[in-house]
């Protein structure tokens, strides 16, 4: 059995990642890897679904074990992915989503460069600050940090393999889908492809 | 504007290429690469669209001042693909696509390793043998020498980018429209759309 793919999708808050993953993951079977962390739980959060809630301890000794493919602190909170779930998955032929910031996503280049980097791009910086003013929850001042996050992070774009601007989504889910479609065709990927032919 | 993309396709005989091309073509807009050839017209064959026809003196002129992108000589005419015309449709952000065999791809590989190369494989060589066999053409001798020409074009295939096995038509034609569309989306050739929203 062919191993599974990884998948390493980042996005500025505001491009609308969340929607373009959901309705990509109707249209394709991928293991949705669960992020770690030691914040608090939000009203509604689940255990082992939306986070894996950990105490710095126990985060900090699966870290120090090697068991974190990659981890970072944010705002005082530790949030990394652990590194047992993805690797089962991919043995298993499954192909995984890891759904990481820019940082977390960079280090991930350095340990599993055969993964497929996606960035997903907001039309513009305008239309960034345009959605996140609708979305009405945020005052002036943290969306003018927003956009030059996103700004910064846009930057490191041009690390990734791929970028896909989601301007509209149902193209931006075909590109999407496309594009995992084609890694798995590569040669680099499916040389079992021609062994079983020639071995046929 | 984007310059287009050079797409090369191989396949050995009996592989269904030719129907996939077709295919393909209907749902993507891609400028079929014309060959140049010495050999003379078939019946019902116009030039420069099967081929161009050319006498072997101005065939290699062309070839001699750089015009030809790669050729090669079979059973003693020449083929091969004339450079200008691929340049122009890419230069005018068209996509091109060379269906040639693997002698002229792996050239091409060396000249232009920004290209995407395509095989297209048979789902086996037993299968291989019995669609040659049904077209119903050819003596078993020519069945054999063809089926054991197609074992050494597809030991190449691992030197291409993707390898598509031929088995179900539909499932062939979106794996090939997957892949272009995905290698539109790779850095290494849109990294302007990233500028764009940088600039936007």
């Amino acid at each position: 059995m062919s191993k599974g793919l990884l998948i390493v999708v980042s996005a500025p808050s505001g491009c609308g990642k969340g929607t373009l993953l959901e309705e990509a993951a109707k249209q394709t079977d991928f293991y949705y890897s669960v992020s770690a962390t030691t914040r608090a739980p939000r009203e509604g959060e689940k255990d082992g679904v939306n986070y894996h809630f950990l105490t710095r301890e126990r985060f900090m000794e699966i870290a120090d074990g090697g068991g974190m493919l990659e981890y970072a602190e944010y705002c005082g909170n530790l949030y990394g992915t652990p590194k047992k779930a993805v690797d089962d998955m991919l043995a298993s032929g499954r192909d995984v989503l890891l759904e990481i910031e820019v940082q977390g996503a960079l280090k991930v280049m350095e340990k599993c460069p055969e993964a497929v980097f996606i960035f997903i791009l907001p039309p513009s910086l305008e239309t960034l600050r345009e959605r996140l003013e609708k979305r009405g929850t945020e005052s002036a001042e943290v969306i003018a940090e927003r956009v030059s996050q996103a700004e910064r992070e846009i930057k490191e774009a041009y690390k990734y393999g791929y970028a896909v601007v989601n301007d509209e989504l149902d193209k931006a889910v075909g590109d999407f889908l496309a594009i995992i479609r084609g890694e798995k065709l590569a040669v680099k990927r499916n040389g079992e492809a021609i062994d079983r032919v020639m071995g046929g």
